[in-house]
């Protein structure tokens, strides 16, 4: 909990975090970091993207690792615990078997990626694309808000942008990585469960949409010869809730709604929104996605206005690795906890990662659900737990071929 | 129509028409109008606030008079036939009367009112307020969006604002005041007819509305746990729909709608909206208001949102005359046209001069309803229609106290 507040302190907003890719901050961030792992025993370095890397050497040195971790950015005033609690408890896990001078025959490396949310250049999972060797060369167009390159971003911070190859890692290096990352959601809680087994990261399609109507005077035009956008829009939104209520792990949501002309004597001509549809499972959500859309059409017909659709993001499921699953849900039971195993809806640098290697998740329970926001809140008790669940995990970790 | 073009030619818009209140072109169209009632055999003059007010003399000279007209005045990028073609129609009346040597036993005078619309000062309907003795002198203090007063606007126009009582007319003056208007909705159209007689001007409730759900992260949030400010609002539109459609003559608007903080992959933790609901009898109108508000807290309660409710407007109904709703439906029965009779979804300027004398309207159809646009059309055929059927009212007119 310390080590988290210390690295909010890395900040560029007063009296609050947030903490973008290659600024002063991420340096101080990463300076913290380095020190606790060299701290904690590891051989500790900072690669060609800005991610900083430890690693605690297997009982015979060279062996592939088990690789951990999570991300040191943040969003825009952020809280503390989203990406630094998964590295800070890493670094305590490797800390806790190096004090009691114990190696494991494989090694231990503990990432702390340097871009996950995207903030600074749009595009997300930087720090983690490198390290999986996905890293795509066109990005270093890429510009800020100040207009400055990726490439400029990366040598004012040090770097050499032509050798971000050097940040990939092979395949054979790594036996799986795991992540500890804090729920952001409000599942445990509710079950009042301090931890839980990440099945997938979940795919998410996304939609603008448009429903055109007729705009007309709200008090000449009678209730049945109107042609209300926002009343088609409405009857859409329930629908979406609808659909995506009745399956578990579905989630479907309309976020931002509008109305134009947007006034109170207009009948709304148009009504624009956004859908975010989310499952564990492409089918799950495709089906979703396929129902809504009829269902929204049917809604348009018999209304008489216009459906106008346009997709503008379909991302795939990240699925846990099952054996993962199974030996992190052992090290659950180990602390005396049931098991539930339940889907991220957010996304996680195991996004990335899965192109290297399988991937696994533990959750900690969070307060509320809230994230992404001052207000994110742990017990020290849940992290605590979690980080000997982690420890567990690791002293119990059978590669799936053994290295 | 002519006459509705050259009106419209008195534009501060280049190619569309915006006139306002005390403006240069407020004083070309009056000129305009002054001409034509003096061609029609009028005696023609400018009161207090800028109304352009004709007389028609009585065969006994000196008599009470039926009041005749609409107003002059437009809202920005206007239709060329709101309030002009009720004021050009009448003179077009006074014209043929003038034409054949016709005395009545009563005089007839024509209005053109200098502000309905309330565009410049934000308050509405300051001309036929003046005229009837209501207009309240706060007003003149108000500012137009170049911080002028209202005052300070009538002096520039050439008016004193301390005479603006000067304006107002006596009750025994006037016998009624009938107003030939567009439609401005689709009621006529969709059933075939020129015209119709008007029963009310319409009385509304106004509210707005902020829901207050929890907001949260679109992918994490299972939709059993959501607080959905929008699905809520949402289902408030739809209640409000559905209950406005029981009734014929209701209407009920949610014109605008936004959500908070609107972002694709955030549950909305807020969503505001406005309510705007009509009818032409205030006990229908309230009962309504009451219906919806006990559905839309049961709706909130349910879903375990907050609803923030803020009434911002209560308008009375401004019911016409039974007495000039027979005499205007006999007039149509003339022309052979089938009487109907509907409410005015839209306020007029028989809502001011209801405190002087009883008050009539009779609508003319115009194109899909469309009104505040420059895509507002009447056909010329009806236009005459209803020109016709005025004239036959005003010949066989029976004041409901003999003079």
């Amino acid at each position: 909990m310390a080590r988290c507040n210390a690295l909010a302190a890395c900040s560029e907003l007063p009296g609050g975090l947030t903490r973008v890719f290659l600024s002063p901050e991420q340096r101080a961030a990463n300076e913290l970091v380095l020190a606790w792992m060299r701290d904690a025993g590891m051989q500790a370095r900072m690669d060609a993207i800005g991610n900083v890397v430890g690693r605690y050497e297997a009982d015979a040195p060279g062996a592939p690792c088990l690789m951990l971790g999570s991300h040191l950015d943040t969003v825009r005033d952020a809280g503390r615990y989203d990406g630094m609690l998964g590295v800070v408890s890493a670094i305590e896990c490797v800390h806790a078997l190096n004090s009691a001078q114990r190696r494991l025959p494989f090694a231990i490396e503990v990432a702390g990626f340097a871009d996950e949310e995207g903030v600074r250049f749009g595009a997300t999972l930087l720090g983690s694309r490198a390290l999986a060797g996905t890293f795509d060369n066109a990005l270093l167009r890429a510009r800020d808000s100040d207009g400055m390159t990726l490439a400029d971003a990366l040598r004012t911070f040090g770097l050499d942008p032509a050798r971000i190859g050097d940040a990939a890692r092979k395949r054979d290096e790594i036996l799986a990585y795991v992540e500890l990352h804090i729920e952001q959601g409000p599942v445990l809680e509710a079950e009042q469960l301090a931890v839980g087994v990440v099945t997938a990261i979940n795919g998410s399609t996304r939609f603008a949409i448009e429903i055109d109507g007729i705009a007309g005077h709200a008090g000449t035009v009678p209730m049945a010869l109107r042609r209300d956008a926002l009343a088609a829009a409405s009857e859409c939104v329930l629908t979406i809730e609808q659909r995506c209520s009745r399956e578990p792990e579905l989630v479907g949501t309309v976020g931002k709604l509008e109305t134009l002309p947007g006034a109170i004597n207009v009948i709304p001509g148009k009504a624009r929104f956004t859908i975010d549809i989310r499952a564990p499972r492409a089918d799950q959500r495709l089906t979703a996605v396929r129902d809504v859309l009829a269902e929204m059409q049917t809604i348009c017909d018999r209304r008489g206005v216009t459906l106008n659709v346009n997709k503008i993001h379909e991302g795939n499921v990240a699925s846990c690795a099952p054996w993962l699953m199974q030996q992190i849900g052992a090290a659950v039971v180990t602390e005396g906890i049931a098991v539930r195993q339940l889907p991220s809806g957010a996304g996680h640098d195991g996004m990335a990662m899965m192109a290297l290697c399988d991937i696994g998740m533990l959750f900690v329970r969070c307060e509320r659900g809230i994230s992404h926001n001052p207000a994110e809140a742990v017990t020290a008790e849940d992290v605590e737990t979690g980080t000997r669940v982690l420890l567990r995990f690791i002293e119990n970790f059978q590669p799936e071929k053994q290295p």
